[in-house]
């Protein structure tokens, strides 16, 4: 298959685009560079080297995003992968312009893509990267995959509880893509993603209290002889996969395209965890380091006490098998940041931004 | 009290204005004035002439939209009107570059002005103007007034399925209020309002295709000798109100401020009606203009045959009760526009835009 990638560049885009090439498809890529930058501007870079822009460049055609350069490709492609997001809540809630430019690019930037799509390319699969954070943690057993399963309301879209203006980026991006898909015909796969962590060779690693996810964090810190920062009393649950399960699951979606017309809601993760079960399992793998761990004031506007069942049916159906441990999976992380211990900025991973 | 409107120059802003300053407010305004410069644009302009802006400005100090001049007077202020946004569906369905101006306008600048409120005047109650189609048309038997209020879902946004990239854009702003609502403590109206008719002293009197709403449209197209166009089979229901009691509303908001950190939803209409029965009334009160009706080609993705049942009881619990007759309404609106029946520009009233 023809597929572009947009955000080729990010921690899920590279490797990605490896494995899709690996698999004998036609990559494309096109990256604004935005997260290099505003990583290094937040003062901290990928702990693992990447690949350079350079290197990346030879083996990949990115180019700095140009809706003129979709368009001159758009009629022979059959996937574009949209990965080019601002991907971080607390980045999203620092201040007035750290806040509406996450909204801009990403809810402004989706717009056009659709227009884009439906101008040049109404067949094309989108498989557009959304948050399985923007349900919230609503009160209820279950959460479905995107639609309410039973009642009155059966069918129609179930309500969003977001809790950051990022996250919120991502529910406009979702109600905005949905309409596309009814008044125009597109077709999308809305992926409903948790919290992902891991490495795999090439791609960046962030440990930031912006760009760096908590597991990652957290193995970071053990790593750096810190303690584990606990936002509030770490009863807070969520979903996660690794990177790995990333890239197999949006494998899975453009392998198995929706019909016509069609939006569809995937929730991609492998297991639910509490913050405190994933410091207890740091502390747990590497007893040779020592891992203390603090409970700090939460920075965030989020329920510490919740239960939480999102779904995740879509993908299993489609033959996703999570088959790992979590603890090993931990212990690899910690083995492969080992070798750039000293290049850990421990002054990045405090949280500076208050939600409130 | 001390009340700031944004979009004082609108068809709603300018008697909104007139009348809070008669009971006794404090009032100013703000406006970018592109509403004007967009009906000029479509080779259009409000059949009844309106009040000039510089006469405007002597009674009211009316900005070209900046931040910096509400900083300025934040501190004084108890209540802010937000309607100053892009108003048209059409408009925002007619291509790529209105589209996604129509998004950023609406929802860039209504996240602009949540934070300028948190900074500056967080006690302040913000009225915010939505969309009754902000629901659209889905297959419930009772729409509630924002939120689900039986079942396991029970307090949860109520599933809206708006039908344009404006519509959509008065979602996100519903959104992104909630959550700041929740996460700043703000206190907000949000009003999905139906759609207004008729016309008050002194503000504009719309009739093209993107900003004459249907009313107003074929009391117009009455006068002019031409047919009424009804979109499609006109079994399409929506709620109604007349601009006297869209003010008078508004008015009941900002006299009963909801509480700290209350995200209230009100339905503001008076009556469902279809678009045939708007089309009969217009044809009976006026039996010597020989009104015909023509049924064109439906340009818009809505539904044509659907129950429609909002509530609106909260605005009716705090004393709105409409009492008038449609059929004078309509009959007071053709009178006021015969005198200016040779201005009409019959080329605007067309539709142009395609939804799909």
């Amino acid at each position: 298959m023809n597929i572009l990638i947009l955000g080729i560049d990010g921690y899920i885009g590279w490797p990605l685009a490896l494995h899709l090439r690996e698999l004998g498809h036609n990559v494309t890529g096109v990256d604004a560079l935005l997260r290099r930058a505003r990583v290094d501007k937040l003062g901290s870079t990928s702990l693992i080297p990447i690949d350079g822009i350079l290197k990346k460049q030879q083996e990949f055609d990115i180019t700095i995003e140009k809706l003129f350069f979709m368009e001159s490709i758009a009629s022979d492609l059959d996937v574009i992968v949209h990965l080019a997001e601002q991907p971080s809540a607390p980045w999203s809630m620092k201040d007035r312009e750290f806040s509406w430019k996450t909204q801009r690019d990403n809810v402004i930037g989706t717009l056009q893509l659709l227009w884009m799509i439906k101008d040049n390319c109404p067949d094309v699969h989108l498989v557009k990267l959304g948050s399985l954070g923007e349900y919230g943690t609503p009160p209820v057993d279950v959460i479905p995959e995107g639609f309410i399963e039973e009642g009155p309301l059966k069918g129609l879209s179930f309500p969003k509880q977001p809790g950051s203006f990022y996250h919120l980026s991502k529910v406009h991006d979702s109600a905005n893509i949905e309409f596309a898909c009814r008044n125009w015909e597109l077709r999308c796969t809305d992926i409903m993603q948790g919290v992902v962590f891991g490495h795999l060779p090439g791609t960046r690693f962030d440990y930031d209290e912006c760009f760096g996810t908590v597991i990652n964090r957290f193995c970071v810190q053990a790593v750096a002889g810190i303690p584990l920062t606990v936002y509030g009393s770490g009863n807070q649950i969520r979903g996660f996969l690794p990177l790995k399960d990333s890239i197999e699951c949006l494998t899975l979606a453009i392998d198995n395209p929706p019909g016509k017309a069609e939006y569809r809601v995937f929730n991609q993760f492998a297991e639910t965890y509490s913050i405190n079960e994933i410091a207890e399992t740091v502390q747990r793998v590497k007893i040779q380091l020592s891992v203390r761990v603090h409970h700090i004031l939460n920075p965030r506007l989020e329920s510490e006490s919740h239960q939480y069942n999102p779904k995740h049916d879509h993908l299993r159906e489609l033959g996703y098998k999570p088959n790992w441990n979590f603890s090993e999976e931990i212990s690899n992380i910690i083995e492969t940041i080992i070798p750039h211990k000293d290049s850990i900025r421990q002054e990045v991973i405090q949280p500076q931004i208050n939600w409130r």
